[in-house]
């Protein structure tokens, strides 16, 4: 144990680095919700903080309030090295600016966790475990604070991935703020129309629609100069397109038009194919092995079972709730080498295997 | 057995038609390929066409082929009533007016299923199951005829669904057409930047659009009117979001643009709640239990053989599959009055549920 963290906030983030520091760093917890705290210190994330110094401060809060409790916590010197886990980075450097506060002490970070939870309760010690930690500087930020955040991130168990506050900006817009908006457009037709022959795409692409619109709208208007030129890429796209189905439905055999639909069409599995399934793993490093299952308890079970007794493991796993039907299709995702292997297991459990590779 | 049917092209759908009839139809098969037809007389779908009558005559050839087979079958007297089950009705219905074809034997249908898998090898008699099937008569159809085609979804196990041609087109562009262009607009910005920071959200979003660019430039082009406007009604939602977040860029407190990106993300959320998780369900009638699990083989066996136990039926699972995280968390869906049992039984059995309803 070398070092003392502070952390300021203890919701989920804030009491996921208490717990993940266990054993690496004392851990000092404050929050201005008492209860919140309790359940962080009842959960051994760390004791309550005696207003002493730290070696690095951790500030947890909700992004509005991040800089006001940065610019706090230096004009009291309470550590030598701050850092915060916001998920807008440009917001936090433009509200310390506001404030006049320019520190060397100060670096910007965001943990790509936690997407879904909320709260000290849900909070886990293995929350970061092997995935991004943005670590982001600000012009006057020294190099040794920079080391300390990464030092912090990695004693999390996160890989530490450095950016400037805007690529990470950037960052962020194109992989969760873009598809927010679509998600929600694409959603928002439905409002006019009939859902009722809708399939397992309809549900993927809209799922996320279904999240918080007062929680977006804070987190989309903190990034709101770099998701819109993203909004508006994709938007022009769609014009486009829309235009060429409009020609191919004056005249099908129109091959410009055709060939400005499929040219998107394209783009989007060339985009697709950068997607990553598993932190360096791509679609093309996995293959899909789909087997029919009865709609009942335990039908899954047999399926996944089969798969553990073969020792192959299953890297994600889709049922085909084709709507009503009373049997379904499971997809199992698993690495490339491991398909041939899989089907004939399934097979020789008696499962009918649909399709493989 | 009452009544015989007569299935032209014996891919996935003709083939697992013939499967289905089994025991309710005599089924007389035909295609121009030698060996898919051998292989649907092979796997039992029915015999080998004779060139006599039939009770019902069913088109399952690709959509660009139907009418000229249709009217091929009708000017031989071939069966008092034919239907098809092409994927674009309107497309049939003009592609017959060209053909100067107007019969009131023919009435249009297209089963939902089937949707990635093809060839008579993956051919199932429960592929229809409780799935719809749409019937879409045309002007000219008699009753006698669609009440035929209903009854030949309904022996298929399918349930049918009467509409017309047109609003069978705009059902399956607002379902299917336009997620498929979203997902590839999304995908399509990912070539400019980043995808290093992607997460589960992108995921789902972008899966389709690795679909195949040819196949879908052909599904697209055929139902081309009914597409254009609701990609174009997409595309001016975004739009005027990404002029909203210009000008949230401009100045963080203009309540006027907030409202307006508010406004999409709570139609998306109301359309959202509409789309159905399985036929009649929706998103409120079933609920959620997130659990933690470590990325090795037999993880979620054991979460899926803990809830059949329990003799609760899971009706989806997904794996949040954070990049590179060792551990995951795997999402239940299952009926809302099932989730205290659920919970119950996987805390018994010692996993950490970390969210539930």
């Amino acid at each position: 144990v070398t070092g003392s963290v502070l952390v300021v906030g203890t919701g989920l983030i804030g009491t996921s680095i208490g717990l993940a520091l266990q054993g690496e760093r004392r851990v000092a917890l404050t929050d201005i919700d008492d209860a919140s705290l309790q359940t962080a210190v009842d959960r051994g994330a760390g004791e309550q903080w005696d207003g002493g110094p730290a070696d690095v401060a951790v500030v947890a809060v909700p992004p509005g309030r991040t800089a006001a409790v940065l610019a706090d916590l230096v004009s009291r010197n309470v550590a030598p090295v701050l850092t915060h886990v916001a998920s807008c980075q440009s917001a936090v450097q433009r509200d310390l600016l506001a404030l006049g506060v320019s520190s060397d002490t100060i670096c910007g970070g965001h943990p790509l966790a936690g997407r879904e939870l909320t709260g000290p309760a849900a909070a886990t010690a293995d929350l970061f475990s092997g995935r991004p930690w943005a670590v982001c500087p600000l012009p006057p930020t020294s190099d040794s604070a920079r080391l300390a955040v990464v030092a912090l991130a990695t004693a999390c168990g996160a890989q530490p991935v450095e950016m400037s506050p805007g690529a990470h900006d950037r960052a962020v817009a194109l992989t969760s703020h873009l598809p927010q908006m679509a998600a929600s457009a694409v959603a928002a037709q439905l409002l006019g129309g009939d859902a009722s022959l809708a399939g397992p795409g309809l549900q993927d692409t809209t799922r996320i629609a279904a999240s918080s619109p007062d929680l977006w709208v804070d987190i989309l208007s903190a990034n709101a100069a770099q998701v819109a030129p993203l909004v508006a890429r994709a938007s022009e796209d769609l014009r486009q397109v829309a235009a060429a189905l409009e020609a191919l439905a004056e005249n099908p055999t129109a091959m410009d038009a055709a060939a400005d639909v499929r040219a998107l069409l394209q783009r989007g599995a060339d985009g697709r194919a950068r997607v990553p399934v598993k932190r360096g793993v791509l679609d093309r490093d996995v293959a899909i092995v789909a087997v029919r299952i009865p709609d009942r308890p335990g039908s899954l079970v047999q399926v996944l079972g089969t798969a553990a007794l073969a020792d192959i493991n299953v890297e994600d796993v889709r049922v085909e709730h084709l709507p009503g039907r009373p049997t379904g299709v499971v997809e199992l995702l698993v690495q490339s080498g491991a398909v041939a292997a899989l089907s004939a297991a399934l097979t020789a459990a008696g499962l009918e295997v649909l399709r493989s590779g």
